[in-house]
């Protein structure tokens, strides 16, 4: 049987996108199979280019983010590179991009203008705080969208300062969430033949990923705080200490609270007053449930416990370090880690994979991550028609 | 003007999903104009009807997890109900669900079975470990995959155990993800009439949003741990401290640097050979250069400082709690609360709006999330061709 094509083929990106939010965008776009265009500034390129972790002088951080993607140079400020960007926008489904709110406007390019070029043209933007609004101009960080949506207020111990999320998640949700917007758009495209206009802000973004931390305020009129790892409305569900480490536990029923507690040998805690129901338990968990508890798990050991408590279907876990994780089973098994050959860094390394598992296709990366103007032949040659001659004038130009 | 289509117009889902990391991938199907139609079972409905926040005995967590979408009773486990489902099948172009692994092909419904019914349909899948791979018959909840997946390992303060993301981002990302995945399915079924299988696990999910602490691992054989709120790359890149509050604040290039300099007035910093590159300013940040940039935000207050610091074009911003966000101006700006009259509760109630910002619709619900069985003899009717007397036989039953 033939492969079967990725769901984008067909579908063409030109991604003017820089760092983490926008390029997390456009990889989920490219592993599902869209031809993504990497546009970047010649002899500079993605400031991500200069982020380590490095391998033969080569940012590993570059290589993950924008694998599956093709690479062209152009220099936007030029009036030769602004009539390629133009004629670019002819032959393309989706423009993305997440400069400074109103800089490609300056550069001619609004999105009337485009879709005077392409009426079919997407058109999609992320920032810190929108295209609207009150602090549209202001830029944003990660950490800033993490302080700002209230993220940081609600992660952590109670005794200790508000806490970031590690990884840099404003942005990489804000890129999740644009992703959909965009596939939404191109699905009503392929419907109706219209573009779109769309926005997402890290903000935004934040505020509407809070779970119930949000409702809790505008309709209970609570202020909630940071809970450590606890869950309040749910217990036990924490983090508890074996006799060598630490792990993740949680029972969501009635029914997994009973098999712990027969996991545990201590069925006399279904008859306490304290532990009767899900409410109480969590009335009484801090100290007592979480003491009771510990009494037995730190007597034996994490493979003990994992033993005796998985099998009576509870949620349960390590606390994995990120060695452990990438080397597990677990990892290997649903093909999250991709090895691939950069050229440029001339080895192979191994990055996360896609977790959107389609079923059929071979799940492994197309390409690795374009050497700075790797493309610049094929789809220049292809979208404007230069050839070599051209090419080399263009570059000696300092246009591509 | 007539009012737009919204994107998704025309897409019918089949919601088998309960809690919320399901609910929240088909949240934003319905945001964008999908018919979500949420099948619950007679009687109970789904578990978060019964989880807090309440308002007059009725869920704000569910009201806000299943705005604009329909809702249907289905006993699944009856034969007659059965019998339904298969004829909705034909009628939908996606299923999704995120019971535990298996159930559904139990009940009759692999997906080789609802191809037969219906081929071009799209069966997506959510669960902790995936459909397939070493952990694929255990359970998962939230914590468990923040802990297995290495994210609390990384998120906390050095001096302090691995700390869980406030909300469940384990839940909603691996629902955001899902959501690509079926946006990009029906895009290819619209071009193709194919249908597809995919599955997206909480694991995977959160291994993948990992910025680059994974490939420091995998490429530059380092141990990445958690660093409280700075950056280990940028500098200076962290929480600080005003007279009255904390604050976050980034300085992501030279030029920036430059600027914090000169708005708190301690230009001698840059001619400073601790601080000369972002490169020394990591090296030297903790104690050294938080300290000096600390001695003077210590004597401002944060408004002060905002004065000074935000025109210089550096992120910066407050930490805000709940409360103060949800009742910012920038968050009535942007339409992040929408107002939403509820049924049931009979109460207008505020919930967090959709970040993705079409323009040219109207961004605010369709509907409040549906009373159990509220669009019964709509879908049935419609789907079914079942009368008033028919409904009420199978409600009788138990069946609906």
């Amino acid at each position: 049987m033939a492969e079967m094509k990725k769901p984008l083929a067909g579908v063409r990106v030109l991604d003017l996108t820089q760092a983490y939010s926008g390029p997390f965008c456009t990889m989920n776009l490219a592993d599902m199979g869209a031809e993504v265009i990497k546009i970047e500034r010649p002899g500079m390129g993605d400031q991500t280019r200069t982020w380590g972790p490095f391998k033969n002088d080569f940012s590993a951080y570059y290589s993950y983010v924008n694998r599956n993607k093709k690479g062209v140079t152009l220099n936007m400020k030029e009036d030769e590179g602004k009539e390629i960007f133009a004629e670019m926008i002819k032959h393309a489904d989706v423009v993305v991009e997440n400069y400074k709110v109103g800089t490609l406007a300056k550069l001619g390019f609004t999105y009337e203008k485009m879709k005077e070029i392409n009426p079919g043209i997407i058109y999609a933007n992320i920032s810190g705080y929108g295209l609207e609004g009150p602090m549209a101009d202001k830029p944003a960080y990660d950490i800033v969208a993490q302080g700002v949506s209230g993220m940081m207020s609600v992660t952590g111990f109670p005794d200790a300062p508000p806490t970031k999320i590690g990884p840099s998640i404003g942005d990489n949700f804000s890129g999740a969430y644009l992703c959909m917007g965009i596939l939404a758009a191109l699905y009503k495209k392929s419907v109706t033949g219209e573009g779109s206009r769309l926005d997402v802000a890290m903000i935004d973004t934040l505020f509407s990923v809070m779970e119930n931390f949000v409702v809790k305020y505008t309709v209970a009129g609570e202020h909630p705080m940071r809970n450590g790892n606890i869950d309040p409305g749910i217990a036990p569900f924490d983090s508890f200490s074996a006799k060598d480490k630490d792990f993740v536990m949680g029972c969501g029923t009635d029914r997994m609270f009973e098999n712990l507690c027969k996991a545990i040998d201590r069925e006399d805690l279904l008859e306490d007053p304290r532990f009767k129901t899900n409410g109480l338990r969590c009335d009484n968990y801090l100290p007592d449930l979480k003491d009771e508890i510990e009494k037995f798990t730190k007597t034996k050991t994490y493979d003990e416990l994992e033993e005796l408590i998985v099998p009576m279907g509870i949620p349960f876990g390590a606390i994995n370090d990120i060695p452990t994780i990438a080397e597990s089973d677990l990892i290997a098994g649903r093909n999250m880690l991709w090895n691939v050959y950069q050229p440029g860094m001339e080895a192979e390394i191994r990055i996360p994979g896609c977790p959107i598992k389609f079923h059929g296709y071979e799940d492994k990366p197309e390409k690795a991550a374009p050497v700075l103007g790797e493309e610049n032949a094929e789809i220049y040659g292809e979208m404007c028609g230069f050839d070599e001659e051209k090419l080399k004038e263009l570059e000696e130009k300092g246009v591509i």
